[in-house]
């Protein structure tokens, strides 16, 4: 294992921080580490009908470019994942969902976040209220299914939670994992 | 888009640093934003044969866990990410490998870093030195593929880029897209 001597300074954002620790190795050499301590947070493969889900355009600052991803976002505090996921649909999306299951659960940047990201499959959709994060969101789009994999395909498409939502909801289906009567 | 009004803090590790920005966002408001500066990522799913992959368990800092994720890290300033996907293949399991293709490009945590990481599937391996990353490999396994999907199934492998290599790999080889001496 590796453990922290100490932190030696931490910058907080409005909902998580990053710190700079001395940390011992397993070789018993001290290194650096920066580690971010983020809430853990939901993402959701939402599905108007068997053949296309629901995605958003937003500014992402960290990279300094327009993205095409799933709905997602941090969970408040003490929200579960389920309710976050709901959430952040009926936020960037306006549509709630009567259906939703688990797909998977994962670390995103293990080499330096704690951040976890639940990510669900949801359908039955009903548009709810019309009013979107405006801050985040610049356009909702429904994309056609095989649509998304030739973006995937194509390098278009290069958030990893919307590759691992994609790629986890057709290997579930394809086990029969997916409840039958998920699209009715 | 969202512009930087300036950089209030910043904290900096050996590879990367981790910057508190504020930020004006699409709509004039303003926030605090954190920004992960990374250099970019190689990661490898490296085949003994055409049944089995290389992986490596290693204790993960940000997560305080032991995890088992196929091998990969950080490019070496001026180092491309073929060539880094081959060092850290070398010094993370000790193989060499004659064959190694692109299989995706991709943003692990495109809510706060930059990091790009680019995943390689590699073959005709061959063992090169003993020496082995210490500090932080604890041991190298070799796991068949089918074991890897069930233990993603279970939850087991929790780890992003390990997710996105092996479900992205068997789908590059159900569209045809690998070469067909991959595995002679």
């Amino acid at each position: 294992m590796e453990e922290k001597i100490k932190t030696l300074s931490t910058l907080y954002a409005n909902h998580f921080s990053a710190s700079l620790d001395t940390v011992r190795l397993r070789t018993g050499r001290t290194t650096e580490r920066i580690r971010v301590d983020h809430p853990e947070a939901a993402a959701v493969v939402a599905f108007p009908d068997a053949k296309h889900i629901l995605m958003v355009r937003q500014w992402r600052y960290a990279i300094g470019r327009e993205t095409l991803e799933i709905p997602a976002g941090k969970a408040d505090p003490g929200e579960g994942l389920e309710d976050c996921a709901r959430r952040e649909l009926q936020e960037e999306t306006g549509f709630n969902a009567a259906q939703i299951v688990s797909l998977f659960r994962y670390f995103p940047a293990i080499g330096y976040s704690n951040e976890v990201i639940e990510i669900f499959a949801a359908s039955s959709l009903e548009k709810g209220s019309e009013e979107l994060d405006e801050d985040e969101i610049s356009r909702v789009e429904i994309i056609e299914l095989d649509r998304v994999h030739d973006l995937i395909s194509q390098g278009i498409i290069q958030d990893g939670k919307t590759v691992i939502g994609i790629s986890l909801f057709q290997a579930r289906k394809e086990r029969g994992e997916i409840p039958t009567d998920f699209f009715r």
